[in-house]
């Protein structure tokens, strides 16, 4: 078997420039990289990578932290997470928080031992901002915490925007938006406000109905929202939960899906890989979210400089509530 | 901070016996184990976890393999596998093999190189199989291997009784099943086998289709079972991805649901802990498949004796596919 000797020997330098090739770490002229890399290639030298990965005191191993992993939005995501961890050597640990903040601080703390190599998030308990800091790799989806950490989202902000302007391109003349509001700052928020300044823009009638978290009957809301609101024909719901509420509040209320009334939800997770969305919504690109995800916490583990926000686009997709239109 | 030492110098026994009683390992007298306890409570003795761990080679984590974790079957069954082992001071390593045989093999070899201490899995690749040796510590859920390896199972032939049984309870005459047949033979299967011996038992009109795997289009076979089996106003579906597709077909023919045909499923897994099923169906008690996996394998870990098969009971669940009779 070739040693890490023989590739050392053939490109004629140290052991220790080897290793600095193979692991991508320290300085080395590129010329000589060059050399060391041929080296290997003709040799065929695989690089022992147990020992490889002692030496860099990598545990090879990602936590993934989700409220649930039973959800369609984070059962894709946790899915798309593993296999392109996966793809890159790392295996999974998954940690189905439910928001509990005890549970997370321990995978922050085997973060913090070394125990794991990175964390990539999609928390809203509150007291987990005080254990994260900059310098842990880690990258966090949606929400922002006071210490730098590499947020990743989708565009809620062009989503809510998006929204708005189908409801008005697909006729609505009196639109709503609906949703409740989240002690935690995140940029799903964002939604609303892209909603509102859409609608205003373009001088349409609209009211807005929000509902402080924990809300008790997303059910009730929903239909005293619709009941209440003069002429609405048209109503955002935060996401497709909350769209799904609205579809059977206008069951319970006689009023037709799309005629009277058309619905756009927000999320557009499937319950499973060969599932299909039913009802017209606003689609997060999961695997995109997912395989950035990865991608930049596998930089910051390698110590690469990341950006300190990535902000990926939002597509609507053309259910069966909201009316067919020639483009 | 106390010791093992002075644990052992209270209870009059060497360090060995109070090494045993801890890790509860080899045999001990109930005696000398009670004297070693109380000295352990009177002295707050805290064995050292992680020095514990280390000695009894232990890596704390154990792999949930599942064919993928996007869909609310294996979403919910490793929502609560994971946090049952969290429970134990497991950490949970999740793999969505898609059944595909080399990412199976790849966690059985850690396995055997004591990086993990354990596996929990849901296959159906074929090759796994001379990969699965008895000594290993590891649950299979559904699926028997050659060698001896725990099975856990929702008890299949009731549930397809249960099924046969509801549809007649609920006034069908003729009744059917339709469902798919895998080349890897699992506790599934008997759905159908307990379907057919209950009907028959009851002289039953019956009717069976079954189409082997992969089945290309779920929709259009049912569809034409449906049209093509005389008087059929009784339907057991493998599962409920099939009642799905039923209850779309029965849309198509213009058949009324529960009036003209009653639908039943299989699986019963809700889409989200929040979520309702909607069509009836055989639930499987995923919480307790889960928590009986979790159980048994930390006693095969703990080198405890287990059963080869544990099987547990599946129950009914009425929803709007079926008739409401009374009681």
């Amino acid at each position: 078997m070739t040693t890490m000797k023989d590739v050392a020997a053939k490109a004629g330098v140290g052991l220790g420039t080897v290793s600095r090739v193979i692991n991508n770490s320290g300085s080395v002229k590129e010329s000589t990289r060059i050399k060391v890399m041929n080296a290997v290639k003709a040799l065929d030298y695989q690089p022992n990578e147990a020992a490889r990965n002692f030496k860099m005191q990598k545990s090879l191993s990602v936590a993934l932290i989700v409220p649930t992993v039973w959800h369609p939005f984070y059962s894709a995501f946790s899915y798309y997470v593993e296999r392109e961890l996966f793809k890159n050597k790392f295996k999974t640990i998954i940690c189905n928080s439910r928001n509990e903040v005890d549970r997370e601080i321990e995978y922050i703390d085997m973060l913090k031992k070394n125990k794991i190599d990175g964390i990539i998030a999609i928390t809203y308990s509150e007291a987990i901002d005080q254990y994260v800091t900059s310098h842990l790799p880690m990258v966090s989806i949606d929400r922002h915490f006071t210490e730098d950490v590499l947020t990743i989202t989708s565009d809620h902000f062009q989503g809510g925007c998006l929204a708005a302007s189908e409801l008005i391109r697909h006729g609505c003349k009196t639109i709503g938006y609906i949703g409740s509001v989240s002690k935690i700052k995140n940029e799903s928020m964002l939604r609303k406000k892209g909603f509102i300044e859409y609608v205003e823009k373009q001088g349409i009638t609209y009211s807005v109905k929000e509902i402080n978290e924990p809300v008790l009957d997303i059910q009730r809301e929903i239909l005293s929202f619709i009941e209440n609101t003069p002429h609405l024909d048209g109503l955002f719901c935060m996401n497709d939960k909350w769209a799904e509420k609205a579809i059977v509040a206008c069951e319970l209320l006689g009023k037709k899906i799309p005629e009277d009334i058309q619905i756009i939800g927000f999320d557009g997770a499937k319950t499973n890989e060969q599932a299909e969305i039913k009802h017209s919504t606003i689609v997060q690109p999961i695997q995109t979210l997912a395989q950035l995800a990865v991608k930049k916490l596998i930089q910051i583990i390698e110590g690469e400089p990341v950006e300190e926000k990535v902000i990926v686009p939002v597509t609507f997709f053309e259910g069966d509530t909201t009316k067919k239109v020639d483009e």
